[in-house]
């Protein structure tokens, strides 16, 4: 059994959906980070960062493992079932690689976006046009990729496309507004995002946790 | 031979400390971020991101192989020669934590406070007092970790202190003026900082690339 702490944000959808793909018994506990449930001792216990997500496996190979980081706890549940990641040679890289291309830059920036350009009271212009920029950049990058290869490591269904699509498909609902040249010019991501959304085990995913 | 291209910031350094730890013949190529050269289409080709770092391993195992994203490079670089990340058990799982943690939360976020809070002339005032507050809690963060480990995947040294170093050391150096209360309840840290930035191969991966 694996205990998954979550909430409803693009990188708490992720885990549920690795999860669901690899057919996985799993308990779900909300964590309300509206009102700061991610800062109670118990949870910073095993989460010391105070973000969702976050797993307790506790029929890990040498005792109950806790982890934290969405990469990582992709790239564990990926190495402990042998799936969504080749262990070896090239395509083992490109996945790892395209999982910290969305770790690293699409998931922070477009966070960014999404505070600056919609949920902040307050508005920096200097601040909204940086991250408006940069998430156009970033989608313009993916959609370079997609328009030679199937998906973001290349011919297979991977740990990066999980890792991406929570926040892609969130560019393209909530923050559709500020980025709405941007999907004009993105035929490839938008095909990529329905093959990818059409996955059974990504629709029960992304309807986790139910609250 | 490896061929590493690079530039003189935190990320660019990571991985000239990584070959120098594991004594790898490597030739360096700058790319002037300064001056555009990341678009260069020769570079877009191995780069697709327009970002440093990359690499080509003229070595690899199936034939040359081109890598971007430091984190990603770290990892195949550590699993290549076995060194830096544990194979597998929890040891190799804390690690990659430590390590997502780094590329999704202290690099993006000290570079934007460098951005808001030191490059850019125009001033945000919310930007900078939100980076400075998420740098703040992240080197927070960091010193309940070392304050219990010496280092950040417990009793190793690992990847993840190799993609830390350069940020940390940039937010004690550079950044030090925002961060100054932050520095000052942050005693783990800093000797985290000095253990590391002895190893010889740390100092000379942060010479490189000479410019």
């Amino acid at each position: 059994m694996i205990t998954l702490y979550t909430w409803t944000t693009p990188n708490g959808r992720k885990i549920p959906i690795m999860l669901e793909e690899l057919d996985l018994a799993y308990e779900v506990r909300p964590i309300n980070i509206g009102q700061n449930e991610q800062f109670d001792p118990a949870y910073l216990a095993i989460s010391p960062n105070n973000k969702i997500p976050a797993i307790v496996d506790h029929d890990a190979e040498d005792g109950a493992l806790a982890l934290f980081e969405s990469g990582a706890i992709l790239t564990y549940l990926a190495e402990r079932h042998g799936r969504f990641l080749s262990p070896s040679g090239p395509a083992r890289y490109k996945t790892l690689e395209w999982l910290h291309w969305q770790i690293g830059g699409l998931g922070p920036m477009l966070g960014q976006l999404g505070f600056f350009a919609l949920r902040s009271k307050e508005k920096a212009p200097l601040a909204i046009e940086r991250f408006t920029e940069e998430a156009d950049r970033l989608i313009g990058v993916m959609e370079k990729r997609l328009a030679d290869v199937p998906y973001l490591a290349g011919d297979d269904y991977t740990i990066a496309d999980i890792a991406a699509y929570p926040w892609t498909a969130a560019a393209a609902g909530m923050m559709a507004a500020p980025l709405a040249a941007t999907w004009d010019r993105s035929p490839s991501v938008k095909r990529w995002l329905e093959v990818v959304g059409a996955r059974p085990a990504v629709q029960r995913g992304m309807a986790v946790p139910k609250v």
